[in-house]
């Protein structure tokens, strides 16, 4: 909806002019005959092959990024990223994405697109609209639509007793670059690149699909949280005998760090899961431990491991 | 993505807590056997029929709708209303909505996720997914997904020479309600209502993409704005002999005032159009003009139209 009061001075950029230059930066090069991207009232895409999955994800600049340690390209690049991630989870493949912004005047949102640009492009999630206002914060709520050919998308609630848990990676990358950033390290050091620039953890969820695993999510708030959150609305409990930790991270920033974006998936069948990941080279999951049928044990190494992690106080 | 630091104090409600709490108040009462709603990584549709057209619209509290006038609920309903209006502007079917909310601590969500609910039920466009984040500006970021089973989309791009223009109904409530609230009157006076609770016109839109219609989108911005719009994309002049004047408004409101959110309809064939919605007892659109080949003509009554209403300065 258009703001209540007219903008009478026309000092700043007008609308149109900066959703042209906008369009120009976010457009994907190659756009599907029949396809309709930016500049009408909606964009259209052809028909979804197989169930239609979509998410959106809030980020605010200073709450989500700190703007002393990151820059509005790294905030660009991880709305989308982690919005992504989403689809992922599922086991889908990514469709487009819109992206609806606010900022105060005078906001570089070249530098935003661009950093959206780059993640639309890695995940080959092209931006096909958005939406542009005034505010006093610099907001990104970026939506997802992705498909899932074939099969169903895999649900956080279909674990059963006595499954195997899996991780895609070593956790803790993105909390211990934070950790890092904060101390002085470099923007390109390794842990700092994992939490500047996550890559959802597509071409896993794809395969996890294919090999009828029966739950997933992603790591976005922290294992400790995300598994309690998993074993919640999958009615089951859990015990880990391992977790991996990433290099230079602690166990701390394993358990309850967020933003690794690697998921967790529950399978009963592990062989089939490590031999289509293998026969693709991909990653190999990591098995973590199991689900077992009491629904108050959540335990890591005979411990219980209590939900912690990234929650907003609302 | 999770904000960079974590929330130490339980003072505030705990966002799991308040996600399930705005669930039970947006959740559709009936979700269509193997669709998703609220709850997991995404949401699960069923594959759309025809084109899926999606949009999204973003509004911030204090800019886009007035504290002093307006209330939350309110805010809610017209943040709905205003992107599912996108749909109806391309002749499309609601599918879904999911909405991304920003608000500082201890902001009513739940009134306005009740105007968002309220919303969603008018326009059978179910809320099916959503994420939160504390901000210091309230905002909303409302993200449609439609479908168009039969024949394609109508773009803001498809008017001819020597068409014919329409709309779906007088013009400059919503504007005249807004300048009669700001004078005292009441929330339930009738222009009051039509700026607070617009109602998209997704029956006429669908009449009109029926009749094969050239060109269609909705008036958000005001006509001298938007109709220049749909001129410049279509590549078209146009002459328009009149403009409905709503009951209560005033000319420039009718020409320049946004909100109404009724649709411009652009077609080589009145007839079918016309009597297409009088079988279907609907609105019977209004001629206000023709398109003409010289795309520097812009008039109305034989004097420019030049482009003016809702614009960010950004």
């Amino acid at each position: 909806m258009p703001p209540t009061d007219r903008i009478s001075d026309d000092s700043g950029q007008r609308e149109d002019a900066v959703l042209k230059a906008i369009s120009r930066i976010v457009s994907a090069s190659h756009i599907p005959a029949g396809e309709v991207h930016i500049g009408d009232d909606a964009a259209v895409l052809e028909p979804t092959v197989g169930s239609t999955v979509i998410s959106t994800d809030v980020s605010v600049w200073g709450i989500h990024l700190d703007p002393k340690f990151f820059s509005l390209h790294d905030f660009g690049y991880k709305s989308v990223a982690a919005a992504v991630s989403d689809l992922a989870a599922m086991g889908a493949r990514p469709e487009a994405c819109v992206i609806a912004v606010t900022a105060p005047k005078g906001t570089d949102l070249i530098a935003i697109h661009q950093g959206i640009a780059e993640a639309a492009l890695m995940t080959s999630c092209p931006v096909v609209g958005g939406d542009l206002s005034t505010g006093n914060d610099i907001t990104l709520a970026v939506t997802v639509v992705g498909e899932c050919p074939d099969s169903k998308p895999i649900l956080r609630s279909g674990a059963k007793v006595g499954e195997f848990i899996f991780v895609t990676g070593p956790l803790g990358r993105a909390s211990a670059g934070l950790r890092l950033r904060r101390a002085g390290a470099d923007l390109d050091n390794e842990l700092v690149l994992a939490q500047r620039r996550p890559y959802p953890r597509l071409r896993e969820g794809l395969t996890a699909r294919d090999a009828n695993v029966s739950a997933m999510m992603d790591l976005s708030d922290g294992l400790a949280l995300d598994l309690n959150r998993m074993a919640d609305a999958s009615g089951v409990g859990f015990e880990l005998d391992q977790v991996p930790v990433a290099d230079g991270a602690t166990l701390e920033e394993a358990l309850s760090g967020g933003e690794d974006y690697e998921l967790i998936i529950v399978t009963p069948d592990p062989e089939t899961l490590l031999h289509l990941s293998k026969e693709r080279s991909q990653i190999q999951p990591i098995l973590i431990g199991r689900t077992v049928s009491d629904t108050s044990v959540r335990n890591f190494e005979g411990q219980p491991l209590t939900p912690r992690g990234w929650q907003h106080s609302l």
